[in-house]
């Protein structure tokens, strides 16, 4: 165990970096995002599926999210076991694959994406990892450059997975970037803030907590709530604010708090019924972003809100990788060595 | 509150039905869904999106597997809110559309089908009540037959749901529905012993549980926990196995156990090196299945040993829906009557 005085210190640099890692893939990354959205469209693809695991699955859940609404492509998310523990030799003419991935190195990944290449898709590796065998097993290839992630929690490689993959279905579109252009000076904004230290001491005894969004704040919650448990070990659910009503409501009660993320837009205003819900249940509820929409004006973590919806998730996980980070010190461990993990994950 | 004699009396009472309204399927549901599965055949779809919301949604997960494994196509689960919410209009040329419902009522759903059905999609609705809106919405429909589901824990709807999948797939491949001919039968072994009555007391003090499984067994861990949610008021988080060892892991200590579904079969091979890692970390683990993979004999939960693992959800989940009603009453609860939650969810 390291001194308290260092713990964390290699997360929480790394949190900090997020605003300069996104400003750099901007720079420097956007030319080659653009190369490979031209071939992509040229393919033409009707289909995409994206696999990943742990917090790139969490930015490829981002990407459906996107691909669906600005493409109108139907989207899957890939179990991987599909192809590497049963076998299956799929049909994936008209199909494109994405494979996300931090190191670029996780066994199940390039097994699953090397066969899918030989069963007819297009096949494209975002990594932070120039090189690594996901880059090899795949035809295409998007660099994130966050540079080296040195933390066993993700959080720099996350923002900027975000990110290449909104310019790369940006540049699919036909867009031009704009929305994500002041993304880097406002995380500095979120990243200045640091909401999570006044917040964090509500929750100092808390062990069980709920997360929850909508649409493209939905993998907010989800990779919220990893941070949480690698970190600090709690048992943080993530639920889309549709299922939450759908059964796990019934364990909401006044001592298991619900973080709720709200953006500004049309996924914010469909979270309204879900807060009145939670309400009626005497919900301890803590909204992240639009604070017109929660009880207590205290009870809020701030963001712009002038971030179009679809590219806010680049900015409401910042304060909740502070939070996982805060958390996990306030309780004595040490977020940059959370036990019984290993950074790369090897699964077959 | 009801008295304590009948607390749960509906949900066991459902539970016990399984096997039953497994073999009214096969007797009197067969024939139609053949013929909805040679129109399908004949439609010749590229890509299925499945779309369905809590229990129904693990049901269509397990459709997913069966689908990627028997007939090689990509698959993709749907997020509702693209369409409903931030109003999509998609290319669903090719694309089969699956929506699963219990009631057939939510108003996502029937929205989310009426607009992939207008986008191009076939679509088809498999729901318990015949003339559902979601069967209004579809162009074709299978009738679980289930009969009326009182409990608002939804059980034998999920089995029903779950076979009816298999023989729509099946039916689809060519098969002759034989891999589920002794499933009803195996049912009843599987209620009669009820081993949850044996294994319930292990668990009365915990409010922090893990379910885990890998490939056609994940959808029974989501579903286990689903239920534990709803009946218990639990923290039960559910990962597939190789997604547990991205993060989660982190948070399994003895005092959080971890229930595993281990099929005899590929999927449980896969599962060896997780229940190391499991032991390790010192984790009390109960194996549903396979009781050679527990560490210690007494850990298990019986089920037929000869099943193939794509047809086993059928039997695993009834030991962990027994095991949810069991809980639920030793702590008092009604699972009949879960706080805060309704049979049908209207979330849009």
């Amino acid at each position: 165990m390291t001194s308290t005085g260092t713990r964390g210190a290699i997360m929480l640099a790394e949190i900090g970096e997020q605003p300069a890692s996104m400003d750099r893939l901007l720079a420097d990354g956007l030319a080659d995002i653009r190369a490979v959205a031209r071939t992509v469209a040229a393919a033409a693809p009707r289909f995409v599926l994206l696999a990943a695991r742990g917090t790139s699955d969490h930015a490829a859940l981002y990407a459906k999210y996107l691909l669906e609404t600005r493409l109108g492509l139907p989207v899957g998310l890939v179990s991987p076991s599909t192809l590497t523990v049963f076998g299956a030799t799929p049909d994936f003419r008209d199909v494109l694959w994405i494979s996300v991935s931090q190191s670029g190195g996780s066994p199940d990944l390039v097994e699953s994406t090397t066969r899918a290449r030989q069963c007819g898709a297009l096949t494209v590796a975002v990594t932070n990892v120039a090189g690594s065998p996901l880059n090899q097993a795949s035809e295409l290839s998007i660099d994130v450059l966050a540079g080296p992630e040195k933390a066993v929690a993700a959080t720099k490689s996350y923002t900027s997975e975000l990110m290449a993959l909104y310019l790369l279905v940006d540049a699919w579109a036909g867009g031009d970037a704009q929305a994500v252009r002041a993304i880097p000076q406002q995380a500095q904004q979120v990243v200045d803030r640091s909401e999570a230290t006044r917040v964090a001491p509500r929750y100092r005894f808390v062990d069980r907590l709920v997360l929850t969004g909508r649409g493209f704040a939905y993998p907010t919650a989800r990779e919220a709530a990893l941070k949480l448990m690698e970190t600090s070990y709690l048992s943080a659910h993530a639920f889309s604010s549709a299922d939450l009503m759908h059964g796990p409501l019934a364990m909401i009660d006044e001592d298991r708090p619900v973080i709720a993320v709200v953006p500004h837009g049309l996924g914010g205003a469909a979270m309204v019924p879900v807060l009145e819900r939670l309400g009626e249940r005497g919900a301890d509820v803590l909204v992240v972003g639009d604070s017109s929409l929660a009880t207590n004006p205290a009870d809020t973590i701030w963001l712009p809100g002038d971030v179009d919806e679809n590219v806010a998730p680049m900015l409401q996980i910042i304060p909740l990788q502070q939070l996982a980070a805060a958390m996990a010190v306030a309780r004595g461990y040490d977020p940059d060595a959370p036990r019984g993990l290993r950074k790369v994950t090897e699964t077959l």
